[in-house]
């Protein structure tokens, strides 16, 4: 169903209408009518006469004409009641103000799951609860009680309403701009993140989204919807919570799996979304990418009045990973001719006071700049702006006639020019012609550096855009009956994992390279097995009671003479039998000793807010000590697969360093998409592990292997 | 030399004084007389006879009165002449404002070396040359041509004019902090940073010292000057010219030692500096430290009118090391009392509306927490100094009332208040007297917790001091003549390099654990020798042609019969004649095979900044793949050496994992003392190299090493 009844609503009921000034009853109609909304009003409140000059009715099925939308500001226990009331009356949605839900714990969650009930039972679609509200500019559309929001295109969608706040603020004090709607989104009980984005995404009014999130609900659904987005419009998303207090404090008890902050990260950015990680860039970020073409080739050019802040924003540049190339020779010929002796012209360009006297050579020079097919975009900073408080009142229309200039020069040569300015606060008359030409002035150099790199991630996006390759949910990959079989089996046994070796046959049938065990129920067996295999066997415990092999002493491994192999395989038993009496002992695995190579590990789980994530790394320690890592969200393409592999800080290693051979990394890729399979095959599973992998100069194989099943039994793909 | 007749100088000559109004020259003495310069005044230019109504003399020499110090405003070239006659007047200092020495160039680099020879010869002290001048804000010395840099407590030495004009325009803008000097270093080619340190650290109007730095031409003498001033007041340093490029643009060609940034930020902390990464913290950071009480705990409380700027508050402040601990129930409870029952009373505290009607409970929460023992530091974020403006006009007494409170409170307490608030940049009063108190408030939340994290940086410092740990950087090291022999020996046959069997021989005489070597001439004494060590051994080419062994062919390793002895020493011997025809070989250095245990890494270097550095990290890939590795400042202490073993990633590997036995932890810890002892003992040596040492559960093994001696023969201490 589509938002627009509710977000475009052209009548409001406000329930809880009051005529006590600080009741939000009072201030949200109050609101409403000073802000002129262009639709019809209706007070809902069975014990008023009327409010604010508007009749009052007792409930909502009462009013007499269509109601689009319900601000509900009564407290948490009557929602009920007043959702019943609207879904008689055909109410499309509802915002709910009150608290009081899950973010207070059990008995909240509860109160919540009655209240997602009562909102499907009514089809009242719900915002919120816990939410500051939501604004459609547009219409004046005002359920936030907040009088002075910036119009605009920037959509803003946040868990926090000081968050909104803080940017309503920040817009109207430092920019041009503003916003077209803002959706407080609660604890996004009912209409979900991707919900609002795909309403956004084909809005015309917004021409940027910006988040603020502390938990989602469905991140695969927001991935799908926000990859659809991000080549039409800049998402820019900030997320909050990251730390365990954050995570208190957000009132979120998402179980954390380690390194999830890096799972939503890296998802994020790979479906086009703009991740800011200072909060302070936030608002900047958004308008940049607003307001300025994307920068297409990495590569920027800067500007300078000096030489700190020249050498200091090469420096931030180059950490967020940009390059300042050295400009052509023609182009550093020509600034030469307008510039003094003494200035820089490789780039950084520093004018070295040729601009004291003409600040309009700014202008002059990044003309000559951005004509360079070299250079991306720019960014100028130092005193821009503050010529004429600084030297004399006279340069104060040569700051505007470059103003004029430079406002021009983005739209020609589609390069944007990001400005620090030491004076921008005090927002002199060629700043804000800046501004008005889309221009944005910051006076944080970092800031404005942040702003070029946003410029220049969202262009390499942009370039590197490849159709269908991420967040395609649904690769169509099948179960196979055999393995099928197995999952089954342990199922009816009421367990909760495979067995090792239960767990490698689903790989194997599935074309994986597994080592080639076999189950010895005695002593006899094993030795016939081992000497069938020829050359060293490792021995394992195989027990639905023994989940952890090693603990319970049921290893043993390179074992070489028939001798070991009974001895092994006696104590194997002797100690299982002690770690755990009575337990369902299947027999001993007998496996041939794989030859040495380099240990990687895959790992699969399911990550609260992004369903199957998987994770690839080193086996020993660069896994375990050094956590080095690489996490997506399932399924992956080849691409990512790929990309998994370079991820990791250890990937020299899989190159081959020190004159090793490269180990064969297109298997690795065959096996990471192989989990992506699986997992997509069967929904039963919960978490895979394959370590080690031990991998070859040519192939690999899979020596230990875990799967671990759902809990609930409802295995339905949803 | 105290710096005091120069930065407190009561007479001042402008060299080329100028009746032209855009000239150096002339704004210089302008600037003079309109800040009301408490001092004598001449102006110094043959070819005019006065200027702005001063006398012009011919010459400096010329003038009747004395003279303190000089601002020569005439090119490079005119420069020794203008010393010459300074010396004769005997003037104490001299600020030189030309550009056209280093940052040009070779060629530059001549001219500056005149520079520095003039100016000892004719005992000038030399400012600059390259700055923007210097200001001693109380006489109002302004020799920088700027009117409005307010008056203060902070003492700014920068490398860039540019990054001073924009600490002044922010500090005049956003505090009520001012400077009570700022000098421009320049090029440092004769006053160093260390001296103006020295003289700011005695200095009774100065609370704090800011540094911008893009490069030191002495930074030992600076850490021991810093080392000795942050017990009495913090210093705050920024550091550009990281990136090449921005080096580049710093003019600085600093030879690159690899992390050597890594260096500079470790040494700097070491000695008590607080370090800035960020450019747009570096004045509210010095802000912070020069109004409030250092944080002694590590733990914060925040106090938050919403929830998402405490949820973003607590993530900013985790990820910078800080805790943001569970308030005590006696604190709580009073928290209780005060606020709705919505509110969070844990930590972070959010009012949740209870301070929409009354900011006035900021103060009294703020009171209730600071009160809490196990707080040390109070971080406020949201709205506060807008609630007038948001709510109702009548509400700014209220915040003023709150402010009044909240300023009293840290003086009280002791404890620090920084405040994030959203209206900072509309100045409304409550913001105002809170900024008379000395609170600082920010409009970034980023940058506010920045400040809380170097109050409490500083504090910990406080803490943890121990005096003579770090930068006394002479421990009284001796040679031993039995190796300073080798080293003399090594000098007299003009190589620059010691042998392998050499260095080790040198680290045997001062104590370490070597491979017990000897060397064989032919290879018959190489199978006898190998005979009496039993077990494998190593064979390994020595010549003073051959420094890379492994590339001449020049190693052979696990060798166990006689037979494979001689094979390998005749290998040997080919494979360097054929590396290298006529290459004077001395033999073959024959070892015992080392048992296996964990491979670490030993190096020294000299750095340009900070002379003799020791790195430290695990062999093989953990150095050569991922870099991990610690550096510290030579000499060090056992202190020291014991942090450089924690500082790597792959720490814990040292520790035992996977039930592996620890490995002799001070062992290493010796090793890199002895280094430290034996760089400091024979200052031939440029650089050496243990690569690789075998440590064992107990002991160590240094398998192989090597020394390179400087290239020059001038080998005196400095």
């Amino acid at each position: 169903m589509s938002l627009d009844r509710i977000l475009n609503a052209e009548s409001v009921a406000v329930v809880g209408a009051s005529r006590t000034e600080t009741k939000r009853g009072y201030q949200a109609i109050k609101t409403l009518i000073d802000e002129k909304f262009e639709g019809r009003i209706y007070a809902v409140n069975p014990k008023e006469k009327n409010v604010l000059g508007l009749p009052c009715y007792p409930s909502v099925s009462d009013i007499d004409g269509p109601v689009d939308l319900a601000l509900i500001t009564t407290p948490a226990k009557t929602i009920t009641d007043v959702l019943k009331d609207c879904g008689r009356k055909g109410v499309a949605g509802a915002v709910i103000i009150a608290g009081g839900f899950r973010e207070l714990g059990e008995e909240g969650r509860k109160v919540e799951e009655n209240l997602i009930r009562s909102a499907r039972e009514f089809n009242v679609r719900l915002i919120g609860p816990n939410t500051s509200g939501m604004i459609n500019l547009e219409k004046n559309l005002n359920l936030v009680g907040l009088h002075d929001v910036p119009r605009g295109e920037i959509a803003l969608i946040s868990q926090s309403g000081n968050m909104a706040l803080s940017l309503f603020t920040e817009a109207r004090l430092k920019s041009h701009l503003g916003f077209s709607y803002y959706v407080g989104v609660g604890n996004e009980v009912d209409i979900r993140f991707h919900e609002y984005l795909e309403f956004f995404k084909n809005d015309p009014k917004t021409r940027a989204v910006v988040f603020y999130v502390e938990g989602m609900r469905d991140g695969r659904r927001f991935l799908q919807e926000a990859y659809r987005t991000t080549l039409r419009k800049p998402i820019i998303l900030l997320k909050g919570g990251r730390s365990s207090t954050g995570k208190l404090s957000a009132g979120s008890h998402t179980g954390a799996l380690a390194g999830i902050s890096e799972v939503s990260r890296t998802a994020f950015k790979r479906s086009g979304i703009i991740v800011v990680e200072r909060t302070d860039a936030l608002f900047p970020v958004a308008e940049s990418l607003c307001n300025l073409p994307p920068i297409k080739n990495n590569k920027i050019a800067i500007l300078a009045d000096g030489g700190g802040h020249a050498t200091l924003a090469a420096d931030i540049l180059t950490d967020l990973g940009l390059t300042i190339p050295e400009l052509g020779t023609n182009t550093q010929e020509k600034l030469r001719k307008i510039l003094p002796f003494t200035a820089s012209v490789r780039n950084p360009v520093d004018v070295a006071g040729g601009t004291d006297a003409d600040p309009t050579l700014f202008a002059e020079c990044s003309r000559i700049i951005l004509k360079d097919p070299n250079v991306g975009g720019l960014l100028m900073v130092g005193l821009f702006g503050g010529y004429a408080i600084r030297f004399a009142e006279s340069l104060s229309l040569k700051e505007e006639d470059a103003a004029h200039q430079l406002g021009k020069m983005v739209k020609k040569r589609n390069k944007p020019i990001v400005v620090h300015s030491l004076y921008s606060s005090v927002k002199p008359h060629a700043l804000e012609l800046l501004r008005y030409y889309r221009i944005p002035v910051y006076d944080s150099l970092d800031v404005a550096c942040i702003c070029i790199s946003a410029l220049n991630d969202r262009g390499s996006y942009l370039n590197e855009y490849h159709a269908k390759v991420n967040f395609v949910f649904d690769w169509r990959s099948r179960e196979k009956a055999s393995a099928k079989k197995i999952i089954d089996a342990a199922i009816r046994q009421n367990r909760r994992f495979l067995l090792e070796h239960e767990a490698k046959r689903i790989f194997q049938h599935h074309g994986a390279p597994v080592t080639n065990d076999q189950l010895a129920a005695t002593a006899d067996e094993a030795v016939e097995i081992a000497s069938k295999m020829g050359g060293g066997v490792s021995l394992k415990i195989v027990s639905p009671d023994i989940l952890h092999k090693s603990d319970a002493g049921g290893v043993r491994l390179y074992l070489n003479t028939s001798a070991e192999v009974r001895q092994g395989f006696a104590e194997i038993i002797r100690n299982a039998e002690k770690y755990k009496p009575g337990a369902d002992i299947r027999g001993v695995l007998v496996s041939p000793m794989a030859e040495p190579g380099l240990e990687v590990i895959i790992g699969t789980k399911i990550d609260d807010q992004f369903g199957p994530v998987i994770m690839f790394g080193l086996g020993g320690i660069m896994v375990e000590v050094l956590k080095d890592v690489a996490f997506r969200v399932l399924p992956i393409s080849p691409r990512s697969a790929g990309s998994m592999i370079e991820d990791i800080r250890s990937a020299p290693l899989l190159k081959g360093i020190r004159g090793k051979p490269p180990c064969d990394r297109k298997i690795i890729r065959k096996l990471l998409l192989l989990c992506s399979e699986i997992i997509e095959a069967y929904p039963e599973i919960a978490e895979m592990d394959l370590n080690p992998i031990i991998v070859y100069e040519q192939g690999a194989r899979i020596v230990d292997a875990r799967i671990i099943l759902k809990e609930e039994l409802n295995y339905g793909k949803t």
